[in-house]
């Protein structure tokens, strides 16, 4: 009878504490590269969004109703970069670049499974305005120092340009219908060269064409190489990507940024540069990704404002961080000192030991359940505290409090216990 | 076309800046009171919540919406204590008490105007498990601390209990139907004693009735006083409220909590001690409150757990402040160093500088728009950089940086500008 929304999770206090540990982390790194914080409503009216998400999203992903009294359908936030679009449209005072970060929960009707949610947080930083390679630049970059905050050293930003699947594949390959050799080159990963081959092959190309393709996607690494490999293929979509790109590689300039053909991401606004960020041990795929979408703005507004950015795969840096054992779920409360009452009756002094530690800033808990003193030291372990202050008739008489941890066992003059409690914890 | 969600507010940099600083500082005092954090999907079953929330919320204010790709109802989170209302009849396992914060949207189809909103945040926090005064107590302190924490000092925590109501009207002056009477009595801030005694003549009491319940009413302040005016009347609901009432305030021991027999409060759910707090100047009305609710949770599992709690009205305290000049929207920007690139190709050495900054940890921007240096200072004002760093071709040649303030300016070698900055932030 009592049920939470399938796909949807309750976060108790360890997850929690976890959970806000690693987006702060995340949020500093935002902020260290001049991004600030934004929020948007949950709900978007569907009438703004609808059309411009793509078949599969519409039809499928999205959380899409009527209210009732309101008379209006609306659509639950499916990701965070068509609100900044919405918002950019409707103000277009707002100074450029905008450099804007978002960390926030959005609603996909997923089939719920490992990893998979129906709600979930995302945490993106965008740069509005500026068309150039350096605003692809500082958001890759921002992408790494992420990844070197949380600690991961194996990985590797893939980058591509959506213009030269373009000018390669369409143009230059003359494919009139690149959507399904798209689709096969992005499974390169998944079922490796054989098997695009195999995938290309089964939808009736030519072989000649397989070999070219494969040719081509299978060029990974230094960019000036496969540049020149590229050389031979003279287009204005080609020639532009090369460009653009080569500025990011030397602005970046760090090795384990490559060049990847056959980087294709999903969503259909990019414009531009592509990257994907993925960790090759443990095999988890990828843990962030972006690029450039120059005109997805313009989709609101008929006034096309350039724009590039990052999205942090939060939720799978959190399962995965956990199933590896890199993240722990140890920290079960905040409470830094529980202070038991040893009877009853020092209840009272106990209240103002806590409420003297409160002032000072310290995170204190103490008896609401008129317990015996060993169930309060037991509730106090569950909880973890770090320090278990004692107080008693004894204590009581002489204005003192008796201070435990793991390792030592102290009684302090009440004037002292700020300053002992302090100690205590700088040594823990 | 486009337009935001009526009722719905995007948050721009200034204004989440602020946002986060309040709402961070009102998360610090839970955290010193022992309280952890906690998290619940935006959307629940409709089932689970039906029948719970009351009429006025169930018709009219409650976004209830099918969807139709799982065939479910789902209810938008319309508050907080609901949501762990059913998680701890979800999980009682859960070590009590269980003392958690919740601060997060929630939404009502309230019709929009100054100060209200369809969604919103809410501040909670709440403590599972005792059915004991020391747990009132405690989130009453917390509440009395949060108003210290933003410098309130003219405010009242109005305290009242749910059994005097009964006790009193109900049982003492035997009045069969007293919804109406609550109503009337609710209203005493905005309409007065003479209000309140037209309104109740007006629903055809009897004026020896209407007198007595003035005389009661009328009556706020000490509770020693007030409960020996209460003494005559003896049944179970008011002794039990009076010996419960009388623990808290000797506790407490504020003088800013008052007895007041006209509180109220609209919630259907509580069985016990109720509380607001009100600032008199300025005159914005409640900023928080709360109360206790000991048969919620047996709602949802047939198990009742006492619990009781503090919601903390962040959405006014941020207009009220907003609009009294206590808050300002002047942090426009987290970015502390905006790196001024003299000529274009200075740019290579202003990333560098840019980069090592952000790998120590400072809020650093520079150009992207490959602008003028005028246009940056300019841009770099309107952001609110504390720090201005100019890299021209002089500074790449001498590994400097010049450095900028309101107050000072300098060029320092590179190996310098770490700690130099250092320096000049902290004087700021």
């Amino acid at each position: 009878m009592v049920s939470i929304p399938r796909g949807f999770r309750d976060f108790p206090p360890p997850f929690m504490i976890l959970r806000k540990r690693i987006m702060s982390r995340i949020e500093e790194v935002f902020k260290r590269y001049g991004f600030d914080p934004f929020e948007t409503p949950a709900l978007e009216y569907w009438e703004t969004v609808k059309g411009k998400l793509g078949e599969e999203a519409e039809s499928r992903l999205m959380f899409i109703f009527p209210d009732f009294l309101s008379k209006e359908w609306y659509t639950l936030r499916y990701e965070l970069t068509f609100p900044l679009a919405r918002y950019m449209a409707m103000h277009p005072e707002t100074p450029l670049p905008f450099k804007r970060y978002h960390i926030g929960r959005v609603w996909r009707h997923e089939e719920p499974q490992r990893g998979r949610y129906r709600e979930f947080w995302q945490c993106d930083a965008d740069v509005v305005g500026s068309p150039y390679p350096e605003a692809d630049a500082e958001v890759i970059s921002l992408n790494i120092e992420v990844m070197r905050e949380f600690g991961f050293r194996d990985f590797t930003v893939k980058l591509n340009d959506r213009r030269l699947l373009t000018g390669v594949f369409e143009e230059e390959l003359g494919i009139s219908n690149p959507i399904p050799v798209y689709r096969s080159i992005d499974k390169l990963d998944k079922i490796g060269e054989e098997g695009v081959r195999a995938d290309l092959l089964s939808k009736g190309m030519h072989e000649d064409l397989v070999d070219r393709i494969m040719g081509l996607i299978s060029k990974r690494g230094k960019f000036y190489e496969i540049a020149e490999d590229l050389g031979s293929i003279r287009n204005e979509a080609v020639s532009e990507a090369l460009k653009h790109l080569e500025e990011i590689f030397s602005i970046v300039g760090d090795e384990r940024l490559v060049f990847d053909l056959s980087l294709v991401r999903g969503l259909e606004y990019y414009t531009g540069p592509v990257f994907e960020t993925v960790v090759r041990e443990p095999r988890i795929g990828s843990l962030a990704g972006g690029g450039r979408y120059d005109r997805l703005i313009g989709m609101y507004s008929n006034r096309d404002v350039p724009a590039t950015g990052v999205s942090v795969g939060v939720e799978r840096l959190i399962d995965a961080g956990l199933e590896l054992g890199i993240f722990d779920l140890d920290e079960r409360s905040y409470v830094q000192v529980f202070v038991v009452s040893v009877r009853r009756d020092s209840w009272r002094y106990a209240w103002r030991v806590a409420e003297m530690l409160r002032r000072e800033g310290f995170y204190v808990s103490l008896d609401l359940m008129r317990r015996s003193q060993s169930s309060q030291r037991e509730y106090a372990r569950k909880l973890g505290a770090k320090i278990v202050a004692f107080v008693g008739p004894k204590e009581e008489e002489s204005r003192t409090v008796t201070l435990y941890t793991e390792q030592t066992r102290m009684t302090v003059d009440l004037k002292e216990v700020v300053g002992s409690v302090k100690k205590l914890l700088s040594q823990s």
